[in-house]
């Protein structure tokens, strides 16, 4: 159900402060990071899908209190997120880092605040569901006022990876991404206009956000390197794919890119699976997932693009075709919203199935 | 040996014609195509590498016969590609696509004319030598007249697989590939630039060469598609990598993708060898290799990228690490200039060291 109107969903109504919920399935929703790139997707979002609050609260760091924010007509003054915010929240989704969420998480759940987090913070934490509801929202059931929302490039894959799973029983997977440079912040969407402004004006072109310039180059490099050579978000994406999709011996190798898009990113996935694959079958398996579709017709020039999957909920899967190197293998090309599948998106999508199952509460 | 002057091989002589060659390692030299994005590069090369040739002549289609060509200080009048025209030409580097190629290589052959050849048309035909100099030269010597020059993702992913093929025997690969404009020609640089532009004016971007917009995108499709859903791209990497390698059997897929980069071609590669991998031992491999470069210092943010690699002879290999989705595993990252190693530096390394095996003639 989406609401039209801002008020339906207590959209512009945080001045209220402590009035009594009229509807038990009403929540009191804080969004903590609410200035940054997935922070205003978050807003926007809560308003499109008409999520159930009465009051919706902007926190963000000391430095940004006071800020106004508009948006779809509605107006807020941003609050410093402090443990006493919470007071005055059921919900919050951390959008802000790993830093604040092990700072403030603690401090919202001891107010009888869920967080749902969009961090690094708590995801590989056994007591923490690690959740994209369409694959593994059973998971909600366990948790103890922690959701960790996975890592966008996780996120995006295990939409096509996950139906081909459920058909064949996957055992291993190699994904080499190219990553639109919103998963690197509003400053680093900034960056790369501000580069391509540049070179349009012949101008030298600089780079603060970035290590290197990314404009008309490629970076592969996203997040810091740990021992052995892979980045965090190499790693981020073998070890939380292992937890959502409950297979913990998955062998899974990753290369992790950075590309001049803004703000959808695309993967190529070639995985192996246990039983032997049939492409008619894999088609329908994609086709009849929730939030993914199959846009796969080569012949016309069609297959999911970053342009075409920006600003879109569903996750786009196309080149599939069986993967010439392995037996019981398949290959494809997903692409998704980085923004809102790979982080606002899916974070308002679990506190929606929350919601659903009434556990949206500690 | 590069020569400094534009003279001693014979860059400005075109009009001098049928004069004897006073020295007998000199060539009379033919660029069939040579008003495209390669052929350009090809007449810059054979002046910077100071190959031996007494005599450059320019050929393309008609439509460009009469065009003058001005570079490094020289002018050539372009000539329409006949078979008569190879009656003065003891070598000619045909990169004017595949129709070409099979129209004229076997008139040029026929007055005595090598061909090295960049189109794909006689890659895989077992008479052909299809070589990477560093890689597979001993292969020149059964040339009948026609050396094939591989494919531009090919070169450069092969200039960082065979040294650790040479090191632990490669039984499979997984390669993506990041693919410059360039290798759609000139008009597809052009069409990058601009559609930039025409952002940078908020004017709508117009898409003429590529299917779709290709600035701020990705397109997951490069060449056509073929039965099995893969593309001539991606079918060329296999088979051209095993017939190179001289691996009948390898096990390849891949992801060819183009981005929007101007010049080099990027790789990211998940392999498989035969033997236990050392990972000092494989740094070591790739250092000492002739034409690659290692480029990895990831905790100074050093690795090979296209604006670095971009109008440059070596390629670049970095990223280097223990695959761990495979027992004996390696994953890197490879970055090369399509236009050079990809394509015309390839064909005149190729033209090199059939000179100096004296073998240079039919």
């Amino acid at each position: 159900m989406r609401s039209a109107s801002g008020k339906r969903n207590g959209y512009a109504s945080n001045h209220g402060g402590k009035s009594p919920l009229k509807n038990i399935h009403q929540y009191r929703l804080g969004i903590v990071g609410a200035t940054g790139a997935v922070g205003r997707e978050l807003i926007h979002l809560v308003h499109d899908r008409g999520f159930p609050c009465s009051e919706l609260q902007l926190l963000a760091s000391a430095r940004s209190a006071g800020r106004q924010i508009q948006q779809n007509g509605n107006s807020w003054t941003i609050r410093e997120t402090r443990p006493d915010s919470f007071d005055e929240l059921d919900v919050a989704i951390f959008s802000a880092g790993s830093d604040t969420t092990r700072r403030l998480a603690a401090e919202a759940n001891r107010r009888n605040c869920v967080v749902i987090d969009n961090s690094s913070a708590y995801r590989m934490d056994p007591k923490v569901p690690l959740v994209v509801p369409e694959i593994n929202s059973d998971a909600l059931t366990r948790h103890q006022g922690i959701v960790a929302n996975p890592n966008c490039t996780t996120a995006v894959a295990l939409m096509g990876l996950y139906p081909l799973h459920r058909a064949f029983g996957l055992t291993r997977f190699f994904a080499c991404t190219y990553q639109a440079v919103s998963g690197a912040g509003a400053a680093a969407m900034e960056e790369l206009k501000t580069q391509v402004l540049q070179w349009s004006r012949n101008q030298p072109l600089t780079a603060r956000v970035f290590p290197h310039q990314i404009a008309f180059n490629l970076l592969p490099q996203a997040d810091a390197f740990q021992p052995g050579g892979y980045t965090k978000e190499e790693l981020k994406m073998a070890n939380e794919s292992r937890k959502i999709l409950d297979l913990p011996t998955l062998k899974v190798s990753t290369t992790c890119v950075r590309v001049p898009v803004f703000r959808a990113h695309s993967i190529a996935v070639h995985a192996e699976f246990e039983k032997a694959v049939d492409l008619a079958a894999a088609r329908e398996a994609v086709q009849s997932f929730p939030g993914t579709i199959l846009v796969d017709e080569p012949e016309n020039h069609r297959y999911p693009m970053p342009i075409d999957f920006s600003s879109r909920e569903a996750c786009g899967v196309g080149r599939l075709r069986k993967d010439d190197a392995f037996d019981n293998g398949l290959a494809f090309w997903v692409v998704g919203d980085q923004l809102w599948k790979g982080a606002a998106l899916n974070a308002i999508q679990i506190a929606e199935a929350m919601h659903e199952r009434h556990i949206l509460r500690i």
